[in-house]
């Protein structure tokens, strides 16, 4: 298995909703039968019904809000993690952790999307993010 | 907020057992103060205690094994899918769907690995790999 991810599938109650709430944070995708396909960098972002993603994958939904997963958006400053907070309280969004600093010595903050999709949205000076929007992990030395 | 993802966090209940399955499928990380990151192309994909990154979020976690998220490796063939999943079940994971044809044309089938996450292991001729793993969405004409 390479080591890498193709697409993440966010699933959703309601497309329409998940799909106006991403626009609004100036996403731009496309939609094929029910489901919105986000080019993301080499990865693409997906929203789909989250009953339809559970059936497909053959796992059990309770519902819950929370499955141990979350996304990062490493951002270049720490204005633009403000700013990108802001954006998105505004389009609805809930802020779940205020912006802060971190004790990488980073500043980050995290916001749920309308179905409870986890963002964090970090200034992270130690990872070089790249003029395409690429994120290499330093080197350790471990 | 531009359109991408810097970083995938996997909340697992054991680090090192987390680790271990993933390197057995090949992949290689860096571990930090008890998370470890593994370079996905332009994204990182990370393992960190899930009570850590539920609290660090500020989001309430109920144990859920599915939160509505999926995530997909894409591969070049049909044989590609069938080694990874025997690959993943080698190395501990449940297969939660058997592979089969998928209504897209495509052939592909899903695994969770010992926290619950979900990989849809899948080839889809309609959306292109690149030599460096990049998937590409085709043009819908929507």
């Amino acid at each position: 298995m390479e080591q890498r991810v193709s697409l993440i599938t966010l699933g959703v109650s309601d497309v329409a909703r998940a799909r106006a709430f991403y626009e609004a944070l100036g996403w731009r995708g496309q939609e094929v039968e029910q489901t919105v396909f986000f080019q993301a960098g080499g990865l693409v972002v997906v929203l789909w019904g989250r009953a339809a993603l559970a059936a497909d994958a053959g796992v059990e939904d309770t519902g819950a809000a929370f499955g141990g997963t979350a996304l990062a958006h490493n951002v270049r400053s720490r204005e633009d993690v403000d700013a990108v907070l802001a954006e998105a309280a505004a389009a609805g969004a809930t802020v779940t952790r205020p912006a802060a600093e971190t004790f990488y010595g980073g500043y980050a903050g995290c916001f749920t999307d309308p179905d409870g999709h986890v963002w964090e949205i970090a200034h992270n000076p130690g990872f070089t993010l790249g003029p395409d929007g690429a994120l290499t992990v330093p080197d350790f030395g471990g």
